[in-house]
């Protein structure tokens, strides 16, 4: 699989296009954004950028929603920021709002296409996007923390970081969790080395925000994580990841991350290998996940209804 | 993790290492081999390769074990092939005794190396190295086998081999399953494509002897595969592969190949999480592995007596 | 080679740091910039994304010069960008005198550096680096109008852009010129085909300014092209690429683009080989290079002195 | 570019395929040997090898020479092998009658490709299948060489061999000779470090005998740097290799090894940038090549004749 949309081609939508595409794992990418010629410039800097690489996909920024059709995946990073004085709720209305009309849109043109959500609240839209579209939709959920903890780790021991496994798993953003017992260094327990499990959680919660901080936005991190998980599809890597992928709870279909294969197929996940705590933090993150997740979309009915 | 030792520099060694280092994953490869010359040739050939790729791998092809000292990885293609009219049983003999060799000798140059065993018959070798070694010990396994089950069915249905998943799985070679309850077609179950599976199974089975009939040996297919269990532990890329991870079965420690979790930890195996039948075939494997693999261990006794 | 010192973390030196990065061709960087946290963070945000990608590079942000030291090529994309109402003259005295402190505090650590200069004025930036640190200096100079040119005419034919040979020589910027004879379509002389020269060097002029129009900035392209300068000395792959190399006119030290070879020794010129009219515009481009530095140089002088 | 014919599927054949594809350079190939089966098993191993990399390039083994159509470039790798006793000549009578054969079969089907030969000895063959089939034809001629040249300087001065630079040209074979004026280290003349120049050029001579000796055949070496060839063509790379183009010497077209520009168009030759004393020795040996090209062709005539 190869044909790839992009749904939003902002900072981040940009990031991952660019990564997703230079690691040849695009044949064919359609490039979508609401601001006018913005796609289009894109498309232009991308065809200078293949010209010196030899990238020989496809690739067409647009406009018009239309043109998104056939695709295999379907990346949407479209929506707005949270902005100072913002609380995650009206975040959530104003986005599943955009998320609502992508459902209403997108799936008959593409049909059997995986959908990748990446705006924010990401596991969320993920999942009403999913809701009102009926469509196969995972969360790049965790896969960027997970990334984090182990480049933190890795430059705390000052080892490469391909010495560090290990993920981080429940609800993107400041609730998600270490799943310590999964984490190896140098495919040992961690226990068996000098790190500060809380200092560890914290650098996973606060580096986005510094880092938004001092440069305006994440990008790198986020976007060639991203990439890998399209990537992995695209290429059949099978990579266990830490994303969100569709579960019934209470007959709501819910996004919660945990290590999962990713492959042209998604799944399983590996949530019933990890240990009793591991599983009770992933657990009590998809009640919390739930709750929250019910009163949003009380909040978005009265929102649609005014 | 990326010290490589390469024991054996054989047709499926130089394949393996050649795609190994091409790939970027090794930082440092010692090659070695018993035939005189063999190894520094080789390394003249890698070496003039690296020159056009811009690689800046360091590598040593040598004729003494000792070089082979502060690897991560240790790869063993070492062994003789099997002949016509030559038993299982028989190679099994002839190898073991030098993986006895190899095991008194490689672990105290290599402390927290994971060894790969590649030589045939290739779990059993894995088992009686890390019975001999106690150091921890993989086997290629059914990861081949794998991808030749992929490769048939997407060549089959006339679609890219990356909308092929799943796995193969229990002792490779002959007696190896296709584990169906993990093949997904464009993410769907098999069952809803025209697929013979006895024609799959057949096809896993028999065209090893066909290429091996016509070209003398298969090189390029294990050789890439076992590069990418290489690569995939380097750059701990968490890929699912069908290889064999030590487990006890009565006391003793046995190789038979299940999807497993393969980055700088070995693990978790997913088998747990497939299907009865699947896991029926996998249990049943161990069974006829262990009474093998004691029968061969007691003919191994009996001809190092003697 | 591969350390590289990139001295400027704006949009543009942090595309070309990645780009470089996750091409593989850098072992050690080290990324300045003036901006209090501003490296720090990127080094964050790059270390996330090695996680994924399994690069185990070294890579340090900082804000003090001194930690750019044993670099086999410096980055230069330090500068101020062209502010409206601003003439390039004005932006020539402003960036010049970054270049001179840059020229006196660089070399000493940096013994035998290869110099790329991305600041603009681009030529006259890497002439005035180059007279004030007697060091070896190039300037990325037309292989991005290059590769805009190759791209524009892939894309008007319908051709893929590999298909599309040729380079773009001058001065970079408005008086860059299409070398013609130089330029082939799979394989054959640009009039075989239905092309419009003054469209596509029309292309070549304006592309840069719609796209910082509307995006703000031109990044990817030339962030790309720009880390495939440093992937050809790098890893010594002797492309011909139309960078400004140093030449002597009039006893000055001058640079203005002709297609050169790029290994990790810089040259020769290709120019030589040019036919008779190419030749002409780049003799002419010299002239007029020449005069606008010696002109720029006095203001440069004058404001020195103030 | 990227259609790819392979004709022969030797040991040779089979490692530029291999390389070339896993590079991403070829869409899709198509494999030609006389030998029944052999291009279909050799089918079956890289489709093996796809699966584990996700390459979705199309690929075709095949005994019928009228597959081979609508290529790109077409690599021709078939031919006997020089064997004891046999000399030169006799190799080039037997060799060329299979060109020549080839010559009449293949333009028809490749409108516009590009031959590139390897079969021995390479640059008479490339001169005699273009005297017959009247189609571009390049030989891989000394980049071998070159490659070699580098990774001998390098390992002697225990430098990385992407910090050396430089040529090999004249004809493939024991009268190539190393182009000092273009031998750079680390960015510097050759004579600046301690270089015995004999001693290159006896390893460059020497080598390919020795490896044969030892492992049969020279196979990893040359495969990977034809490969390149490939991929500077199929990704308009513009990479200098020192390869041999068509030349008219006294009104025949022959084939002598000069740095070149390898791109989607092949040339121009950088033969005149050289200086004075290695054109001396390219243009000898374009008189060598002439005089003994003349003396095989009528050797030839009487062999065909008889």
């Amino acid at each position: 699989m190869a044909k790839v949309g992009f749904i939003g081609a902002g900072k981040i939508g940009q990031t991952i296009a660019y990564s997703a595409l230079v690691s040849g794992a695009v044949d064919e990418a359609v490039i979508y954004d609401i601001i006018p010629e913005l796609p289009d410039k894109f498309e232009h800097e991308l065809r200078h950028a293949f010209a010196t690489k030899g990238i020989k996909a496809n690739v067409l920024g647009t406009n018009s929603l239309d043109d998104v059709s056939g695709m295999d995946i379907v990346v949407i990073s479209a929506g707005k920021p949270r902005k100072p004085g913002m609380s995650r709720r009206d975040l959530f209305v104003d986005n599943a709002k955009i998320m609502i009309d992508l459902a209403q849109k997108l799936p008959s043109k593409n049909p059997g296409a995986i959908y990748l959500m990446v705006a924010n609240p990401v596991d969320m839209m993920a999942s009403v996007f999913m809701k009102y579209s009926k469509q196969f939709t995972i969360s790049a959920g965790d896969q960027v923390e997970t990334m984090r903890m182990r480049s933190f780790i890795a430059k705390k021991l000052k080892i490469p970081v391909t010495s560090v496994d290990g993920f981080v798993g429940g609800e993107h953003g400041e609730d998600a969790v270490v799943l310590w017992s999964t984490v190896k260094i140098k495919g040992k327990p961690v226990d068996e080395f000098n790190i500060n499990k809380d200092e560890v959680s914290d650098y996973v919660k606060k580096i986005p925000g510094e880092i938004i901080r001092v440069i305006g936005g994440t990008t790198w991190g986020p976007g060639t994580i991203i990439a890998d998980i399209i990537k992995s599809i695209a290429f059949s890597e099978n990579r266990v990841m830490s994303i969100a992928t569709p579960k019934e709870y209470e007959k709501e279909i819910i996004h919660v991350s945990a290590p999962t294969v990713v492959g042209s197929s998604i799944g399983p996940s590996l949530e019933s290998l990890l240990d009793e705590k591991d599983r009770w933090h992933l657990n009590s993150a998809m009640k919390d996940f739930y709750e929250a997740y019910k009163e949003n979309l009380k909040q978005l009915e009265q929102a649609t209804k005014a």
